[in-house]
């Protein structure tokens, strides 16, 4: 089902809708900030919330009912804790859409609205969950509030795979080096803001401490004054994904601050991979995509050099836990 | 004004409450995240945004109005972004209540309510941002929906004092033992889940990275299994803050973990410092409370044992930024 029939389904339904639960783990959960961010920035009544699939179901929200939809991914869709977020959310009365990559898996069994994107080499980012649930939030947005962006964000939508194809490719050497140079830091810190804040995170625990079991940190561009830059030296790394867009100001006084005081410092701006070419009203939230598939270049290079595999685990699947 | 007074005051003004904004930066914003969890677990119509400040000025939510509250918080008073936060929050129609140590700063001047809390060894726990916004909170609740958690929240804030003083003494002995084994460790990850998250975040910011000039890095219970935990190693240090409350069974099951395949494990339990005194519907809320002071013992050993005193800084109000 298209994404607007899927909104205009559950608005048949559901006479209103106040709230929208994001809920996943992991990478599946960095999957779902852009379109929260965009939620908690444009929208006029309607609220999000943004779950760990175990934290949701311990300590469920007295909130989630027949007046909200809830959102829920999972990659391989038998994640346990967020399938039985699924049912959970279903049994408290809302609208339950389930994003995988995984047809027929348990996640889908719970949900009302299925949408199995695509992955891998070669798919555009249009298709991948990011870009899914910001159309899916650009859909309810447009249907249910008086919003602006529409056309600019489905235009936005339209473009960003050619952009970050273009900015793979320009990566290439960067990556190469930078791996050269850092693939035996001790830790990193990675550093952004707005809706690129769960890429921060994401390339901390995903790209960093799950594929290469090497130790990371992630600080907001705007925390980072309020304690964490008292460990900043010349010889401690720091990633800095600079955003396009509002936030950018916060971004930007880091890397006053770190040219100053660091010197190990590896810039990713969105700047320099012609992002502008997405429509400035809403250029924020296409950040995370860009970074996302920019940062896998990253974690290839780091990989490859350091004969580490990206899919080389000792606990996940490996062990019971 | 008392906390109920300053709910009842804002209630005759505004027809409505449908939102809280926790807006500050930092150590402040840790404190806010108790409340911020209260209302998500129990709140049935009204909801909470976290912000940091920097984040909040920079990409103004749509939704802050007049039937909003804004609760802020800066312990100087004058942290330019919370002072503008809260100007832009007004300005917005929402009402502004902030909690300051410092009467006479900048934050007070664009408050509708100003909370003068004290601070410093002796004070109790009860006066203190943490408690003072669960207050706030249990007052907002029990005027304006079906809540029943009024009484044991008000039992729980008259006893935490003194489970906390309890508990500080207890640990003397351990915090020191602690200090002397780990004083060298090149990171720590710091791991919690339910209303303690903004605990192992806000030791691993403001309690290492700010006044230890240490490593940090900061794992949910619930996230822990989605990546984080491939760099588990013998010799990486994890501390553990282990909840009372619903979230238990997610701090359970990483100590599960931890036990098999770690070897520096500091588990600081709530069950262990008596917090079972507070009634079972609210004994989540109080953990974050008892784990910022039984932690302050921990860094204050890790100061004592390393000769680096909590209040030296390099950056911090010394250089521009």
């Amino acid at each position: 089902m298209e994404m607007n029939k899927i909104i205009r389904d559950i608005l048949d339904k559901q006479k209103l809708i106040n709230n929208v639960f994001f809920i996943a783990c992991g990478g599946s959960l960095v999957d779902l900030y852009p379109a929260k961010y965009l939620m908690d920035v444009e929208a006029n009544g309607i609220h999000t919330s943004f779950y760990t699939s175990n934290e949701f179901v311990s300590a469920r929200p007295s909130k989630i009912k027949d007046d909200s939809i809830s959102i829920l991914c999972s990659h391989g869709g038998s994640t346990a804790e967020t399938v039985e977020a699924a049912r959970l959310a279903k049994d408290m009365g809302s609208s339950v859409i389930a994003l995988t990559h995984t047809a027929g898996s348990g996640i889908e069994l719970e949900a009302d609205y299925r949408i199995i994107y695509q992955w891998g080499d070669g798919v555009s980012v249009q298709d991948q969950p990011m870009a899914i649930c910001l159309s899916l939030m650009n859909e309810l947005l447009y249907s249910t509030e008086s919003y602006p962006y529409y056309k600019p964000m489905a235009d936005g939508i339209l473009k960003i795979d050619g952009i970050v194809k273009n900015a793979i490719k320009s990566i290439q050497t960067r990556t190469r080096e930078f791996a050269e140079k850092y693939k035996d830091e001790p830790i990193m810190y990675v550093v952004s803001s707005g809706a690129s804040w769960g890429q921060a995170y994401g390339f901390s625990i995903c790209s960093m401490m799950e594929m290469q079991w090497k130790h990371a940190s992630y600080i907001h561009s705007g925390e980072f004054f309020h304690g964490p830059f008292e460990v900043t030296d010349r010889d401690v790394l720091y990633i800095l994904m600079m955003n396009e867009g509002k936030t950018r100001n916060l971004d930007e006084r880091v890397l006053k601050f770190l040219n100053q005081y660091a010197s190990k410092i590896e810039v990713v701006d969105a700047k320099e991979f012609s992002l502008g070419e997405i429509c400035n009203d809403v250029i924020d939230y296409f950040n995370p995509i860009l970074f996302y598939s920019v940062m896998c270049e990253y974690r290839n290079a780091l990989a490859k050099v350091r004969n580490h595999p990206l899919e080389t685990r000792r606990y996940m699947g490996k062990v019971p836990y």
